[in-house]
């Protein structure tokens, strides 16, 4: 069972970071149509941030000092996820909060009172997935050479998307019991995964 | 009267490139606080963006379609008003949006049918402006230097943004008529703009 003020603070800035690596490859597509598809993604991020701080505000804490302690790893995670062309990077934020909302989604069920099922369903509302998944998709079939680029480039994040989602775990130091806990939820985490890469063609 | 299409055009590609530069700020910006007014700034002007596309769309016209031939000429005026740091690319927005977003409300009162008031209404809801203003107002109290600098830089933009503005008008091409339609209009906005200025204790 998660704290809850930990898991809001990394929660909410995890959003918010999706919201600007989205928002830095609306910058750099020419495209107008794709251009407005990921500005949509990074709408639907910056909501669940928002949603996520209306939580931290209705118990009177400070949004900005709940997300400062995640800053630096996630500011730091996000460089480490920033691509080499906004490809690249549509298929990071793909990957990483694919992973990370589906996991905070499972964390939200052991929240105490009745945050939780709040939490879960703006989580799991609309995040502009089929969009970006579609957009990629035209790429790929425009560049033959992008599909073997994407499928290392996924392989390499989903190993950086683990550690922070491990980081969000209170482990209790025994690495065989929490290899016992962690590893049924991490490999759902990684089937939904390899369906996201299915839905491009890429092999997980 | 300006034509329907393109006023709509130029006006979503606007709201797009105020979201763009906004969403930059976002990134550079450190304090958290902060990040989350602009961010949320950014998701206004988003929204007017989406807005003015579900237009588009109502007719049966294709949003990519209609703001490329803006395209070219609003992605050159936003590098021309792309600050230094990102208290100047705020103010930018502050300034730039400012005026556009009267403009093309006055404007929005010539559209033919029921679309005017509409336009008008979206252009005129909340754009995250008060926020802005208080990010710079603490900026400006916590750096002596910055005052002088910000006056000179909300100079330079008046003049580039109201190019764009008279971009958007049908020019009868003669001189003096022309002239004489748009000074009380321009005025305005300027009058506007001076409040703004006035609001950050800088003289416009």
């Amino acid at each position: 069972m998660p704290d809850l003020l930990p898991y809001l603070g990394q929660a909410a800035y995890l959003q918010l970071e999706a919201f600007q690596t989205l928002s830095r490859a609306v910058g750099e597509v020419e495209d107008l149509a794709a251009k407005q598809i990921i500005a949509a993604a990074a709408g639907h991020a910056l909501s669940k941030h928002q949603g996520i701080v209306a939580e931290i505000r209705r118990r009177d804490d400070d949004p900005a000092e709940v997300m400062r302690p995640f800053a630096q790893a996630i500011d730091g995670f996000s460089a480490l996820t920033t691509g080499s062309d906004w490809r690249e990077t549509v298929l990071a934020v793909l990957v990483t909060s694919g992973l990370l909302d589906d996991f905070f989604i499972r964390l939200a069920a052991g929240l105490p009172g009745d945050v939780g099922p709040r939490l879960a369903q703006l989580l799991g509302s609309e995040n502009g997935q089929e969009g970006l998944l579609a957009v990629l998709r035209a790429e790929i079939v425009a560049d033959p050479r992008l599909p073997s680029r994407l499928a290392m480039w996924g392989r390499r994040l989903v190993g950086d998307t683990m550690l922070v989602a491990r980081s969000a775990l209170h482990l209790s130091g025994n690495h065989a019991t929490d290899e016992e806990r962690i590893e049924p939820i991490f490999t759902e985490l990684i089937a939904a995964h390899t369906r996201r890469m299915d839905a491009l063609g890429l092999t997980a």
